[in-house]
Formats: C-alpha cells, structure tokens, sequence
C-alpha cells in the first residue's frame, strides 16, 4: 500500500497498471474530507476519529494533504508526531503529502492515494486537508463527505461563509466547543446552514459541536458523517462518484493532450514560432486549437498548420 | 483597466479580443511576486515598496492574490483597509482577486491582470500572493521577480528551505527584523541561501533585513529588486518572459481541447460510456488519448471510436 501511494504521489509511470488490477475492490471505503483553517483543531479530530473507528473495530486510513506546506502555522509535524500512537496500530494506516508545485498534480495523487487505500480495505478513509483553494477543491471533490471544521475565534465562521465554505460541507462542525465564542459560532452556522443554504439542498448539513481535545463530541461528529453516507446510500450515491470519476478523465484526457502535442506532435515548436511580435498568447493558443480541433491526424507538418 | 480585470477573472469572453488589443503595450512594468506566510508583513512590505515607488514618480499596481482566502489569518481584509491611504493616490491602482475553486483559473486570471496592468502603463505589478500551493507556484511563475517574505519565529525559515520557497526567491526578505531571532534567520537565510543554492544560479539571492512597519530597510528591499532587475535586463530577460508565455499557450491548449472534446465534440458523452465496471479513469482517458492523438479530425462518431 505504501508503495503504491508512493508511485501515485511521484507519478510514477507503473502506477496506472497497478491501480488497475485493484480497481475491482475500490469503491467500498468512505471517504471523508475534513478541512478548516490551522488551529482548528482538524488533525486532533481526525485522531480522535480515527479511534472511535478502531474501537468500533473499523479500519482507518489517514493522508494528511498539504498543499502549501511552509505555512500550515507549523502545525503538521507535530500533530503528525502526537498521532504516532495510531501508529502502532496495524488497523491504522496513516501518510502525508505535500506540493512540491506541480500544477494539478497533488490532487490527482490525492485521489489515487485513496483509491490504493480503499482497494486495499480500509473501512474509512480520512482526507485532511488545510483552506478551499484550488488544489484543496479538486481534492474535496474526490471525497463522498465533506466535513468543515471551524473554531470559535478569528472570524473564521464569518469569512468561511464568504468563501463558500458552506457550500462545500455536509458536516459543519464547531471544534473547541468550550471555548468562548463557541455558543455564537454554533448559532451563526446554524443560521447559515438552516436557513441559507436549506432551500437549495436535499441534506440538511447539522452543525455538530465538538471538543476533540477532550474527546467530547467526536461520536456525534461520527453520527453526522454517518448520518450523511446512509443518506446519500439512499440515493444517488452512484451517480455522484460515476461523476467524480468522469471529472478524473476529462482532467487526465487534457493534461495528457497538452503533453503529447507539446512534445511527441511538436505543437511546442509550433507555439515558439508563432509567438512573435504582438500576438497574445491566447491567440496563439487559439489558433493551435482550432487547427487541431479541425482534425490532425498526426504531427503537424512543421511548417504552416495554425492558422485561425 | 478595473473592468478588464474583471473580464480576466470572470473568464469573460471578451478578455481576449480587449487583451489583444492592448498587447503591444505589454512588456515595460516589472512584475514582483511577493510571497511568504501569514504574518510575515507582506501587505505591510507591499504598501511600503508602493509608497517608495511613488515617492520616485513611479506608478505601481498592486494584486493581492488569495487563493484559500478563508484562511489567511483574517489579515487581508485589515490589510486592504490599511492600504487604503495608497488608494486615495492616482498612481496606485489596487485590486484583490480570490479563488471561488476553479482549477488553474485564478493563476491565469492573475496573470492576465497583470497584462492589463502593464499595458495601461504602471511601472511596477506588485502581485503579492500567500504560500507556495500549486496556485501560488503558477502566479509566481508568471513574475520577473519572486520576493520571499519571512519573519522571525514559528520556524518560517527552516520550512521555507524544506519546501523549496528558497529554489524560487530571488530577493530573500526577512521582516521584522527588530524581533528576537531576527539575527539567527538572516544568518541562516544567508547560509542557505549562500552556501546551499549559489552553485547552481548566476544570481546571488540577496537576504535583506527589513522592519517594514517602521519602513526600516525598504529602501533596501527595492533596491534588491531593482537589482535583479538590472540582472536579468543584462541577460536572458526576453527568453524568460518567452518562455513563461510558451507555457500559458500549453496551458490554454490543453484547457481548451479537454472543454471543446467534452462539450462539441461527444467525447464526455463517449466517456461516460466507456467508462463501465472495472476500468479504472486512467484506461478510459488513455483510450480517449490515443484515439483523439491518432486523428480525430472532426467529432468521432457516437459509437465506437475509444478503443486503446
């Protein structure tokens, strides 16, 4: 498993055929995408979780996804190292990934790590990840529950509601429940989620106080995931990851276009040679568009060939 | 210049056209990317750099990237407030632009802004952006020059080091340079920037210490930057700034294949077929791949087509 995480992570050209001959087994594992601002307390929560699951006899997978590692406020080692004692149990199986700045590429080996997870039978599979940019949507994209995490303090409940963070959860919880603030969170979300967002959804995300540090509210958090996965087994659950997996296609179809019509087709070459004095790149891009659009069969000739 | 940059990030499709006319006038700003971790002072950095440039008659344009804007410590709202001083001044033009998830769209939309700046005639593009997620890599990709932000304590500079933000610093600034540990950052700044990376660059990254609250060290900071300047205006600066539009080209090419082949041309809904039972995404996209590179020269026929 660790192996082939590792192929996924360095995209290493073996890993496609492996993930095939285990795909037949992926789909049984619950992904479980848990996000909130540093501090939050996610990591504590995800052991805490993560516990809960051992206790109840499931299996865990965790891969703590860091897209821009030098400033998660300093948190992941350490709350990698306070997770050591899930370690040293053999039900618990835990990694972590950071961007080393190839565009797109820590999402997909994000989704692939989970799939190895999930193929080789871990019960749940839970995805930390830190903020909503870019790379962190396409990875919340891949999961089937999106727990939101927020602490009282900061004006995170506020600016989450800004940034859409609501629209992405299914599980609103408010870590730190015991702190001051936590009471105004809880009924700021809960006005947020209830009446906000209601209207527009089929599942009424709950907002689920909790104190990981204290271990006090981890069960309901697991309640609430669980509450999502039966409702969503109850419906289009298919669907939504047929979905998923059609977006994975479109995403690998284009990134591989771009890179064998760059190198093997030499639409590079064409570019550097179109680009000259005053053409935007878009147009350039354009050009090279609609030209293959039109039907290249093969390389282009190496003369001519784009024109819009 | 404010409604182009409004077309550029809401991916309007009269950008192009409204680009390409202004095209020719692209190429004499310089463009700054300034980045590091919350807390940093980088906004305080950018409105000091805007003050000095003004103070020399030049004009600046300032664009405050935020790709995971729930969580960047809540710092850029009161940021934007304190600059507010700047904005009341004609030769400043400030604008923020923030992720709503898109994949690659805010890079892009950050770049084109930039292009718009540039082309209505500001000196210098201070486009200041938070960490080094696979965003944050393609905006800083996009700049002549990349301005790393740290500050003393939370051990900014050994994660600044272990996550590579020294292999694209240009200018290494370290900030609040009267805080304890202050001495003990620029020293291992200098170490590392020295010892560790000169070998392989023709530039030698210069540390400069700065206070910028107490507009202590500015000066400095720009002076380091006009310094890179200078370098790269001496050698390979055209080939640069060609080569990072080469690759916005790749970039909209493959974009703009994968979103023509799904919609116009069938192949989402031939995907949608293929993919069944127990293949994984990757054999579907790889059968699309080879079909589409073998050449497709119009859209493929409903049935059929795919095969690897």
């Amino acid at each position: 498993m660790a192996r082939l995480i590792s192929w996924a992570e360095n995209a290493d050209e073996r890993f496609p055929a492996a993930l095939a001959e285990l795909y037949s087994r992926v789909g049984r594992g619950w992904r479980v995408g848990i996000t909130g601002p540093p501090g939050a307390g996610k990591s504590t929560l995800v052991n805490e979780l993560a516990r809960l699951a051992r206790e109840r006899g499931e299996t865990v997978g965790i891969l703590a996804v860091d897209p821009s590692s030098p400033f998660s406020g300093g948190a992941l080692l350490g709350d990698r190292i306070r997770m050591e004692e899930r370690t040293l149990d053999e039900g618990v199986f835990i990694r972590s990934m950071a961007s080393r700045g190839s565009h797109g590429g820590l999402a997909r080996a994000a989704v692939d790590a989970c799939d190895v997870m999930d193929a080789f039978g871990l019960d749940s599979i839970l995805l930390e990840t830190v903020g909503v940019g870019q790379a962190e949507y396409d990875v919340l994209g891949a999961v089937d529950t999106v727990v939101v995490v927020l602490c009282p303090g900061a004006g995170d409940g506020v600016q989450a509601m800004k940034a859409g963070l609501l629209e992405v959860a299914d599980v609103m919880v408010v870590n730190k429940a015991d702190l001051p603030g936590a009471d105004r969170l809880i009924a700021d979300m809960n006005e947020a989620v209830h009446v906000r967002f209601l209207p527009n959804r089929d599942w009424e995300v709950p907002v689920v106080a909790c104190s990981a540090g204290t271990q006090f509210g981890v069960e309901a958090v697991w309640e609430a995931i669980a509450g999502h996965r039966a409702h969503l087994e109850s419906r289009d659950l298919a669907a939504r990851r047929r979905g998923k997996r059609l977006d994975r296609i479109r995403n690998a179809v284009g990134e591989g276009l771009a890179e064998e019509l760059w190198t093997t087709k030499g639409w590079g070459a064409l570019a550097e040679r179109e680009l000259t004095g005053e053409r935007t790149p878009y147009e350039v891009a354009d050009s090279i568009l609609k030209t293959v659009l039109a039907g290249v069969s093969a390389a282009p000739a190496a003369s001519g060939g784009a024109r819009a």
